[in-house]
């Protein structure tokens, strides 16, 4: 079960096997059947979720109440509303499984006692936050800067498995595409 | 020159005397006149810049060319293209002073050389990181989610002192408008 992040973690640092199990242990191991919510908008997002097996995404609702997808998480990767764990705020956010999954979550009490017993779980975080933080800014210039085929092939490179696992209006919502214009995108490809 | 950094740093930790002069003694200090590029786009990102006082932006240039504001940094900010600067891949940014700023610069051989050398800074660079996916994540909801008038009030919010220093069309820029659809919400807000 804690197979996968224990590699996750030992690419971040040099860990010993007393300090490894000791994360395991304040990580919750949950089953969570497809199309199951973690968290919704106005809650306090409480864990940050590691993905062992599956596929979940966040989201948020426009001024329309349109689904904006934030992000998808599938096998090794974590998600949670960062601005509403580390501060302690309502979210914005819903957290959804896309597919039956297992996640290990981590609470925000369990993260401050790993952190102050052994500190160099602080590289682990910073690296994390890093490739969070690259990505989300290099969305935001592919958003305003490049055009619907430039996102469309930079998502399927970022995320390749993706449009086997997941329904097209996920992937719509997450370009900020209608789900017809999405088709015509990925018909236009298809014939070059 | 090393007070404010050194302030910040000791709100993230616990360090000696002699951490401290270490990390001070690998950063490089510069003044640099209004309207000077610290990082343009196609450069690597060489440096975290840390500002010790005047004003700096990020910004990138959309299908048209027009500029898109992505960050403003005032005293005790850090800006850089966190996604090039660790990477190490060509930046799709320009960084420039809009005020004439004093600086203090980390480059990428001194950051590993200060992790290497003292881990406990570890928790310093994740809670930068973590303040700025906060806020990047924040405004891309802001962006997609709320009314012209909310985005406004939520930026002099989070930069109370921009609109007094630099000129409105940088902040229509971060905001995405035109500088006549800023005054406009400017003016209906001025009335209420």
């Amino acid at each position: 079960m804690f197979d996968n992040i224990n590699q996750y973690t030992t690419r971040c640092g040099k860990f010993s096997d007393e300090e490894l199990a000791y994360f395991d242990g304040l990580l919750i191991s949950k089953s969570i059947p497809k199309k199951t919510f973690l968290l919704k908008e106005g809650e306090l997002c409480n864990y940050e979720i590691y993905v062992n097996k599956g596929c979940l995404r966040s989201y948020f609702l426009d001024k329309e109440a349109n689904e904006v997808t934030l992000q998808f998480a599938i096998e090794d990767w974590w998600i949670s509303d960062i601005a509403s764990f580390n501060e302690r705020k309502p979210s914005h956010l819903f957290i959804e499984t896309l597919e039956d999954s297992e996640v290990l979550l981590l609470s925000y009490e369990a993260k401050e006692k790993l952190l102050a017993r052994v500190p160099g779980f602080e590289r682990m975080f910073r690296l994390m936050l890093q490739r969070h933080l690259s990505k989300l800014q290099e969305r935001l210039f592919l958003t305003i800067a490049t055009t619907a085929t430039e996102k469309y092939l930079d998502f399927i490179e970022r995320y390749p498995t993706i449009p086997q696992r997941v329904a097209q209006h996920y992937i719509a919502s997450y370009l900020g595409f209608s789900p017809e214009f999405l088709s015509k995108v990925r018909t236009r490809l298809s014939k070059k």
